[in-house]
C-alpha cells in the first residue's frame, strides 16, 4: 500500500514538473517571495502544528539536541521564511549554455542546463529542511518529494500545505512539492524503489541512513556522507596559525561534517605544537585520544587535557562532538598514508610554510575538499559562494563537495541542423 | 573465491592509480604510442590468442554478427592499435581548471579536475573495447578494471598482457590495467560488490546486461542506455530533406543505439510524407509496424512496403534492425506526449520549418540529445568533436549524452588560505 502511495506521489511530481521547468526566473522568484509571506502570515498555524510534534518529542524523551532541531517559534519561522528569500536572490542555473560551437559540418552543438527532474530528499527531523528544500528545488526547477522524519510529521504537513497553496495561487501543480512522511520508514524504503520516477535520491543524515540508501536503492544517490576530516600540522608550519586554526575547526561548531576529526601531527614538532595546541582545546572541553607517542609528549608536557589511547576504531570515527583523534606522523608520506587509509573522502587541510608540502597535499589527497592554511570549517557551500547547500557530496560521480543549485540540474545536448545526414 | 580475487585485482588497480593520477600528459601520449607499436609488433601473437576464441565460438555456434565483432586479423589489430594513437592526440582533461576566484575573505578557491580512480567496464565481446577503454582510461588518468565477455577471453588476455608489458617498461604499475575475463559471469557480480574499491562502473551491452547491473551494483554506475529514438515529421517539414534524413537514420547503420527506431508524422502531411518516405526504407529492406492510420494511408497509395499492425510492444522496442515503428500524430503535443511516454531518453529529431515547433520541441523533449533538422546517427561522440566516445549515457547524473575523456573525469577542490579561520 505505501509503495503505491509513494509511487504515486512521485509520479504526480513527476507530471508536473515540466511546468516548472519552462518558468521563467522572474515567475520562480515571485513565487519564493509570496511562500515566504505566507509562511510568515501563517506562523501562528505552524508553531501550533509544531507543539504536537513536541509533545510527542517529549513523551518519547527526544534528547535535547534533537528537539532543538524540531523546535519552531514565530522567530524560527521567519529565519525559514528568509531562507526562501535567499533562494529567490539566488542566480537561475537553468539556460546556461555549458559547451557550444558549430561543427564542421556546420550542426549547430549546444550543452545547455536543465532540471535533474524530480529530487527525492529524505533527512532528519527538521522542518527547516523541508522548506529549504522545496524553495531550492523550485529555483533549480526541480519537483521535489519530501520525507523528512515522522517527528516532524505535523510541523512539515503545516508547512508543505502552505507551500502548495501558494503554488496554486500561482497557478502552478501543486504537486511540484509533495510529502510522504506519513508513510515512516517504509516511504523510504518505496522511494528507493522509485526507479523512472524520481531522478536523484539525496539522503541527508546519519551514516546509518545514508548507507541504507547507498545499498539498496535502485534511484540514483547523491551520497552526503559523512566527515572524517583531517588537519596535519606540517614540520613548517606556523604554530600561531596552526593554534588558531585547529581550535577553529574543532570547537567553532561541534556536529557538523566539516568539523575537525583527525589531528596529525608532524613528529619534528610535535613535542612543542602537541602541548600547545592541546591547552587551548582542552579549555573548550575538547577529550584526546592519542597514540603512543603523542600520549608521551603529552604527559612529558604535564597537560591538563583529558586523554584516553586511541583504538583503531578511533582512526575511522566521526565524532561530532568533543573528542579528537590525536597521532603524530613520522614525515607527509606517512601523513598522506593515513589520510588515504582513513579519510571520507570529506575535506582535510595541512598548515605549512613549505612550498612543496603543500603542493604534494594539495595534489596527492584524493578528497571533495582539499586545503592549504585554511580551516576546515570553510568546507561548505555557503562559505564557497553558491548561496545555498543542498549538502555536501563525497561522492565523485556528479557532484562532488558542496552541492548548491548548479549540482541540482543535468545538461541537455541540442543540435540543430539544416538537413544533415551522416556520411 | 571469485569474489576475493576480483577485489584483489580492484584493490591492485586502485593502489597503482595515483602513480597515473600525477603522470603529466607527455608521459601519458608517450605510453600510448608504445602501446600501439607493441600491439602492432605482435599481432601474430594476437591473432593467434584470438583463433582460439573463434574455435570455441564456432564450436558453440556464434552467430555471425557477433563472431564478426570477435574476429581478429592483422588488419585489426593496426586499426586497433590506432585507437590509442587516437587518444594519444586528444587533449589531456586533466588539471583543468573548472572554476575558481578568491572568496571576500581572501581564500583562494579552485575546482580543477581530476581523474575518477578505478572504472570497472563490463561489455561484450569485442577485443577492440579492451583496448579502447583502457586507452581512455590511461589518457585520463584513471585505472581500469576489464571484464569483457568469456568468449573473448584469449584474445582479450593477449591484448592485456602486451598493455601491461609497455606500462612495466615505463616503469609504471602494470596493474594499472587489470583484465578479470576468468571469472566469467561471478566476476560482474564481484565488481558490483567492489564498493570502495571501484569508483565507477560503466557497463556496455544488452538491455539485460544493463539492467542487471543497474539494479544490483552498489558501485555508482554510468548507464549506458538503449536508445529507442524517434524522429517528427512535423506539418512544415521539407519532405525532401525529410526522405533524406529519415532514410540515413534508419538505414545508415542498423544495430545502433543512435538508429531510428519510431517515425512519428503529423497527421496534415502524412498521406504526402509517409508514402513518400517509406518508398527508399522499403527498397533498404525495412519492415514498418504501423499503427492503424499509417496502414490506411501507405495501403491506399498502393505500397510496396512490408507493413504489420503495430502492437503496444512495438512503441518500446530498439529494433537494432530493420524494423521501424510508425505513428500518426494529431499535432506537437501529441507527439511529445507519446515521446515522453516512450522514449528512452537518448536521441530525439524533429523535422520542421516552423521555428515554434522547433522550439517547443528542443525545450519540452527531456532527452540526452534533442536534434532539429538532422540525422539522429550525428548523436555520438567522434560527430561531438570528443574524439573518442564510452559510451552514450542516457541517465540524467554526471554523464549525459556521448561520454568522452572529461565524463570520466571528476572535480576536486583546492582552498588555499593564510591562516583563514571561520568568523
Amino acid at each position: 500500500m505505501t509503495v503505491h502511495a509513494v509511487h504515486d506521489a512521485a509520479r504526480a511530481a513527476r507530471e508536473a514538473q515540466p511546468s516548472l521547468a519552462r518558468l521563467h526566473r522572474d515567475t520562480k522568484d515571485a513565487v519564493l517571495l509570496a511562500m515566504a509571506d505566507a509562511l510568515v502570515a501563517r506562523a501562528e498555524e505552524i508553531v501550533s502544528a509544531n507543539a504536537r510534534d513536541l509533545e510527542a518529542a517529549d513523551a518519547a524523551g527526544m534528547a535535547a539536541g534533537l528537539r532543538d532541531r524540531l523546535a519552531l517559534d514565530p522567530q524560527r519561522v521567519d529565519a525559514i521564511a528568509q531562507q526562501l528569500r535567499d533562494a529567490a536572490a539566488l542566480p537561475d542555473p537553468v539556460g546556461e549554455v555549458m559547451r557550444g560551437s558549430v561543427l564542421r559540418n556546420g550542426l549547430e552543438l549546444r550543452q545547455v542546463r536543465v532540471p535533474l527532474g524530480v529530487i527525492g530528499m529524505v533527512y532528519e527531523a527538521r522542518p527547516n529542511v523541508t522548506v529549504d528544500a522545496a524553495g531550492l528545488a523550485l529555483k533549480s526547477g526541480n519537483a521535489v518529494v519530501l520525507r523528512g522524519g515522522s517527528a516532524a510529521l505535523h510541523s512539515n504537513t503545516a508547512l508543505i500545505a502552505v507551500l502548495r497553496s501558494v503554488l496554486a495561487e500561482h497557478d502552478l501543480p501543486e504537486d511540484l512539492i509533495v510529502g510522504i512522511d506519513e508513510h515512516g520508514r517504509d516511504g523510504v524504503d518505496a522511494l528507493m524503489r522509485a526507479r523512472g520516477l524520481i531522478d536523484v535520491l539525496i539522503p541527508r543524515g546519519g551514516a546509518g541512513l545514508i548507507r541504507r540508501v547507498v545499498e539498496n536503492s535502485l534511484v540514483p544517490v547523491i551520497e552526503t556522507g559523512t566527515g572524517k576530516t583531517h588537519i596535519l600540522v606540517d614540520a613548517s608550519a606556523d604554530l600561531d596559525q596552526a593554534e588558531a586554526i585547529v581550535v577553529n575547526a574543532k570547537t567553532q561548531r561541534v556536529g557538523v561534517c566539516n568539523a575537525l576529526e583527525t589531528l596529525l601531527v608532524h613528529r619534528d614538532v610535535a613535542s612543542e605544537a602537541l602541548p600547545r595546541l592541546a591547552a587551548p582545546l582542552a579549555e573548550a572541553g575538547v577529550r584526546f585520544h592519542v597514540d603512543e607517542e603523542s600520549a608521551g609528549i603529552l604527559t612529558a608536557a604535564g597537560t591538563s587535557a583529558e586523554i584516553v589511547p586511541a583504538t583503531e576504531e578511533d582512526w575511522d570515527t566521526e565524532y561530532l562532538g568533543l573528542e579528537l583523534a590525536v597521532k603524530v606522523v613520522s614525515d607527509l608520506d606517512d601523513a598522506l598514508a593515513h589520510v588515504r587509509a582513513h579519510s571520507t573522502g570529506h575535506t582535510e587541510s595541512i598548515l605549512t610554510r613549505d612550498l612543496l608540502s603543500q603542493q604534494r597535499f594539495l595534489a596527492e589527497v584524493d578528497s571533495a575538499v582539499v586545503m592549504a592554511n585554511a580551516s576546515t570549517r570553510f568546507s561548505d557551500g555557503s562559505e564557497f559562494g553558491f548561496g545555498a547547500e543542498i549538502g555536501i557530496s563525497t561522492q565523485k560521480l556528479h557532484a562532488r563537495g558542496p552541492m548548491g543549485l548548479v549540482e541540482m540540474t543535468t545538461g541537455k545536448w541540442l543540435v540543430v541542423g539544416q538537413g544533415h545526414v551522416r556520411p
